[in-house]
């Protein structure tokens, strides 16, 4: 039998970490920092993957692949760039039982290897925009590691562009983050709250951050995905220049941006309950388990042919209907395990759907349905079955994206002076949308006093800062504050 | 104007770099032995996961992923495992700013690794088999590198499996390399010879290897797959165990199976021709291009409205078909190149369908259509090229993967000594099959000798190997001789 699951009102990381262990989404491994995905989590990572994928490709962008490990001197060509990762990574000196002449960085993001090929590549306007990205892995050494949401190495994709103009690096920065801010809401049901990150937490050697940031349900923020504009810093570092029309030799202006195996993370915290994992069907591998009951031996064979059957309908109906996935439906014949067992670990992985079929049932022409996230049985004709799955999974994705809106709503609060935020953090947690002066050092007090950090600068639909027409929350400052939210994060 | 390819006969090695670097399939990076991807390789890299995997999950595995750093004790567990790698691995020794305690070697493979997580994951028998995949990046350190076949770090896909009995372990070894063998032949049309490894080529730290030997265009051998039975070996340094249904504690026994980046090599090398790629249909991205032909800008707008709307009927005619892959079609509107700069260069990146169209042939209601293989213009009418499309892409992919049989079928020679072995293979290279009398002395005198190794040796289909009824053709043993293939290799 699993272990009990910590409920999340007595201690938060706890419940998270008894979630992803026992629904055997990832585990420790012997590598300090580094985690396993098993196949639980890794078939959420492979959604994810085709889902972003799609959505990266829509957008003009092609895949490629650059090698994992970056000279160090590479890493040292761009100031804030080698300030910022120098102290998180991890580096090759042996190699082919040899000392190496220039050490390996292992790549903590590829800005700099890909700017020596593009460098290469382009020469002309007209190789221009050059729209890359890559499905990669990716070391930081971390201190303190937690399951998904922050380990050694992890996976993502990074995509790096260069255009002929600031203007155009610019709008595919703000291109990419609606991507991120559509398939947030869209694949993971997480919705998200866009903005700008300050200059202090902005990416090393970029000129300007974009951000997606999630609540969870404890209130905390979690940093979803981020979109930089790079202007030309790279470009320079490493002189990726081309002709322009007007004959003239130009650096070019460059874009990244990417997600990880945290989305994952932030998607557990987002859903999931004191049962376990609640996974939105966007991301599931099976989305229904029908469960035969069979009392006594004699009975199996019509109960299962009716679960066998009852599958069939519901897969043909699901492949009519062209859900935006392939519905994988199971039909759980372990006669070794007890159904009390068996509703006890779908629940607990995480399977949107579970059907109950007994030979009472069958007699009735009815079978026993269950939505995980509701958690209530209902006893539904088998023929109405079919339709009734597809549309429940569709409520379902719908659902859970409005429930965890409506509790992001619920937890941002607007204050406008210092010490009813440093009260309310510490009672209510939540994010806090203040009038804020832009002052780095009033942001590292904040950080210091209330363990707090700016999660984003609040940005109008032309992606310019909200003014506040109010004083900074914390200075007093009257002149160009903006709106901003702050809050605690993971 | 894009460089001269060298012609095969005149510098095969030469022939198939100016392929891959002039098609932009892959590019030298600034890390020793390192190849950077470009987006016309990666793409095939992509349609070759996809089918793959599908067949991997159909076997009934499923995906994971593993930490790619491993410490360094684990390496040195297994015995021949590590004087078979630890020539190869590169060694992270410092990260995080900090000399680090034990020193982590950055995974060349990864039965060490899923072994330590596997003796933990592993308890009962009923958790057998389990069945594991994961898609990831190795390197081993490599002297000679070459683009996709032979690099210091490349992608590949690791199954690794646990198993009850030996006889299972053996079984499941044998179905996957039948998987790889079917793969190699329907997707890549890379015909291949299944074989055994001789203990001197076989897995380090494995029992038992078998692989799939492909012939390129010079004749040389390209391994291009392998699948290994490993015993108990692994269980056996990592204690994983598992309690049998007698009650007894027992270590489990355990397969491993990979293949990698280099299957885009040895797939270039099987039909590629002095006109740049030869792509089998199943890995295109784009399968059709249509190129309008406009001689005076007057005639532009009826020439593009006729090619978009054959370009649609060829779309929609290939999706009603439900062939095995997305079709892709483009209609290439550049007004800065000419028509020829066109030809040249889809024939140089390999698109296997062309299909050009002017105002004449408008008139007449027809368009020029050309395979890539071919390379034979054909006028056809504008309503039968939809169908003939997709007719033709079906037939392509057979006849790519029939005329790789035919030449490797009249190159693989039966001799019986070695005298007129050494003589042949100087003269004409290929695939030679010969009775051999297992002797691992005699197989190294035979590399130094000739530069030709061991291929595999040939199995019926128990996967028994063949008995030779003759002596073996270099040492002259009578008993036990058994049918082999040498060759020069890649």
């Amino acid at each position: 039998m699993a272990e009990k699951i910590t409920p999340r009102t007595e201690d938060f990381p706890q419940w998270y970490q008894d979630v992803v262990l026992q629904a055997r989404l990832a585990d420790y491994s012997p590598v300090k920092g580094c985690m396993v995905i098993r196949p639980n989590g890794y078939s959420i990572w492979e959604r994810i993957q085709k889902e972003l994928n799609d959505r990266i490709k829509a957008s003009g962008v092609r895949n490629a692949y650059f090698p994992m490990f970056i000279p160090e001197s590479f890493i040292k060509k761009e100031a804030d760039h080698v300030e910022g990762f120098a102290p998180q990574v991890a580096v090759v000196t042996y190699a082919g039982a040899k000392d190496l002449e220039e050490k390996l960085v292992v790549r903590p993001t590829s800005e700099t290897i890909i700017n020596s090929m593009f460098a290469k590549w382009v020469q002309s306007y007209r190789d221009l925009p050059l729209l890359i990205n890559q499905w990669a892995n990716v070391v930081r050494w971390e201190m303190r590691t937690r399951l998904f949401l922050r380990t050694t190495e992890f996976l993502w994709q990074e995509g790096h562009t260069c255009h002929a103009t600031l203007d155009d690096a610019e709008a595919f920065t703000q291109k990419m983050l609606k991507v991120y801010h559509e398939f947030s809401e869209s694949v993971l049901a997480m919705p998200v709250v866009p903005g700008m990150k300050s200059e202090a937490e902005k990416f090393a050697g970029a000129l300007r951050t974009y951000c997606i940031e999630a609540m969870m349900q404890d209130g905390k923020a979690l940093q979803a995905g981020t979109s930089h504009n790079l202007s030309d810093h790279f470009a320079k570092a490493f002189d990726t220049m081309f002709l322009d029309k007007d004959g003239k030799q130009k650096h070019v202006f460059q874009t990244s941006w990417g997600v990880s195996t945290r989305l994952i993370g932030g998607m557990i915290m987002t859903h999931s309950d004191d049962k376990g994992l609640v996974l939105p069907p966007m991301l599931a591998e099976t989305h229904v388990v029908i469960v035969p009951i069979v009392p006594k031996a004699a009975m199996a064979e019509s109960v299962y042919q009716a679960a066998d059957q009852l599958a069939s309908s519901i897969q043909e109906h699901a492949d009519a209907r062209k859900l935006p996935y392939r519905l994988g439906v199971s039909v759980d014949k372990d006669e070794t395990k007890q159904a009390g067992w068996k509703f006890h670990e779908y629940e607990l992985i995480g399977i949107p759907i579970r059907i109950e079929i007994g030979p009472r049932d069958l007699e009735k022409g009815q079978a026993v349905f269950t939505r995980r996230d509701l958690g209530v049985k209902e006893f539904i004709p088998l023929a109405d079955l079919p339709a009734r799955v597809s549309k429940e999974l569709v409520a379902m994705q719908a659902d859970l994206l409005a429930k965890a809106k409506a509790h992001r709503d619920q937890n941002i609060h607007e204050v406008s002076d210092y010490a009813t935020f440093k009260k309310m953090i510490d009672e209510k947690g939540g994010f806090y949308k203040v009038p804020w002066g832009l002052d780095r050092q009033a942001e590292e007090q904040i950080k210091e006093e209330t363990k707090a950090t700016l999660r984003c600068i609040l940005l109008d639909d032309g992606f310019k800062p909200i003014s506040a027409q109010a004083p900074c929350f914390k200075t007093g400052k009257k002149e160009g504050t903006v709106m901003a939210i702050f809050a605690r994060s993971y």
